[in-house]
């Protein structure tokens, strides 16, 4: 079934609000998971609200809180997520960020105890529709074995980055693991084998069998290189936010604890020089026209796609399947219910 | 043949001494070059010197600058090279990226219009020696086809990224190319077939054909995401250094024009929290001795292996091609034209 965005937000957000979110927390957590709908990037959409829902109705997450953060040097802005929802403490932390960057001329925010963020990519498109370069990591539980390795050892370790142009930003945003965790979940649903070589069993024999996977591992992406650059960013974010390492990561993927991985946001002011962001876009053109691998399949730049999708899901609305929509509806409450949840 | 350190560095130093570099610059190219050579990766290592000096000869590189930089932001050093020696120019700016950090936090230089500085992997090390987390990044000619694409279009740009702990430190250091094209070099001038989905030829057919390759494009590592990160590495560079994007840049690779490429360089000072440094080390040996996929092959983390081979070849020496050697040794200026050397 198709939903618009404003049912998808309205939905949401009534959802949050419900369990005792600021209507500003609450649109904020909505539109990351709405955002990722429109996209065409369901794994990180509406899906994930019932155990966000969960989670506060746990204790697991505090709805009404942006964390609390200090300068700890003149760049740095340190932050203590308090358990808030991922978006509203990321979202704070940019705020910060870029009133600061207009003096540094970089800045970073190094983040512990925050929930998750969904979709990196949301929040350094936001950084790039301001003229900043924008990066974005999160750490995660270990589900990614090292190349070399067949044990699950590192997190899928996200990174994004946006770069503002006088057209449409580039914007990346890639997990280091071959596929995500999600992916998997959906061939195990569907009893699909999987292509070789994205994941392990338990035992860490390789598999293509996805019920077997989802209590094994899956491969870091691009062999050694991609490994280097999960482990890299694993040690790296652990470092700046002092957050823990994914064999001890936990509440990302569940709804029993505290969440403590970490995220690290870097905002830096492109240089100011004439035509440059002009030269960027014809650059990006001259990509997207080189001669293509397959006839009629252009090249293409990070980020296209999803710009693409969510235009068209603006227009016509995106699918989702009738039961999630069901379960969503269902997590309404009564206006008895209600009272309960705000006396949370 | 088998080259002590001190010999290699002593020849290095005195040819480029003779081209008119300053004695602390000329030290500092060749310890770039031999440090690549300790580590393994000739590539990077004193093959690279003919060229420096035919560069410095042709007046492409002034062996005498450290480049001209000043501060566009509090915390964002603006580098013009100045066509000095890349290493000179980029250890000029590290020095005040770590006087800089200790009130910011966070530094980052924005450098064009420097020469090629090496293995990127000893800045970052530099940098985590005095207990930072270091990040660089270089941009290139255009050598590798986007993924979907066929026409060079990008760079090879590398990045490394060095994370202190409180034993050896994290140190990745990756070309976003599947291979460098010293590698298809290599196999060109053996003659032995490349793996297949390394490269295309010059019309952006794919071939195994080492020759066909070296006029035609090499593939981005791990397919979409690394060309993604390729790509988002080439927009960023320029973005912030103001330099030439891919297809413009010239003066890495030849020793005919001025180099136009970019240097991004970040150094960010950790968190400082108990036991935070040996936690690193702690996760970083788990996963070492994590269960290998291949039994007698352990796991290794990203500079463990060049560590090993540094340690080797400070005690043994390292391998050199007798005609290399050879060769570096002729470009050694006589008396006489040590005279002309010096009044170039």
């Amino acid at each position: 079934m198709k939903i618009s965005e404003r049912s998808a937000m309205a939905l949401a957000t009534r959802l949050l609000i419900q369990r005792n979110a600021l209507t500003e927390h609450a649109e904020c957590q909505a539109r990351v998971l709405v955002e990722a709908e429109l996209k065409g990037h369901p794994s990180h959409g509406l899906q994930r609200l019932p155990r966000i829902i969960a989670r506060i109705e746990r204790g697991h997450i505090d709805p009404r809180t942006k964390g609390e953060g200090f300068w700890r040097a003149e760049a740095v802005w340190d932050v203590d997520g308090r358990s808030g929802l991922g978006p509203v403490v990321a979202m704070a932390a940019v705020e910060r960020l870029a009133e600061r960057v207009v003096t540094s001329g970089i800045a970073i925010a190094a983040i512990r105890n925050n929930n998750h963020l969904g979709m990196l990519a949301h929040y350094v498109e936001h950084i790039a529709e301001r003229g900043h370069v924008g990066v974005a990591m999160s750490s995660s539980e270990a589900l990614v074995h090292p190349f070399g390795g067949t044990r699950a050892m590192l997190g899928t370790n996200p990174i994004a980055i946006a770069v503002p142009t006088a057209g449409r930003p580039l914007v990346l945003d890639l997990a280091t693991s071959t596929v995500s965790m999600g992916k998997i979940h959906h061939y195990a649903a569907t009893g699909r084998p999987m292509p070789e070589g994205w994941a392990r069993d338990a035992e860490g024999k390789p598999t293509t069998d996805a019920a077997r996977a989802k209590s094994g591992s899956i491969a870091p992406f691009g062999d050694a290189k991609g490994y280097g650059l999960g482990i890299a960013i694993e040690v790296l974010i652990a470092a700046l936010a002092g957050s823990a390492l994914a064999p001890d990561i936990c509440g990302t993927l569940d709804a029993e604890a505290l969440c403590n991985k970490g995220d690290i946001l870097i905002v830096v002011n492109p240089k100011a020089a004439p035509e440059l962001a002009q030269r960027l876009s014809d650059y990006l053109d001259s990509v997207r026209t080189s001669p293509p691998s397959e006839a009629g399949r252009p090249v293409a730049i990070p980020g296209d796609g999803a710009s693409l999708r969510r235009a068209a899901a603006l227009r016509d609305g995106f699918d989702i399947e009738p039961s999630l929509w069901d379960a969503l509806n269902a997590l309404s409450l009564s206006p008895s219910s209600v009272l309960e949840g705000q006396s949370f």
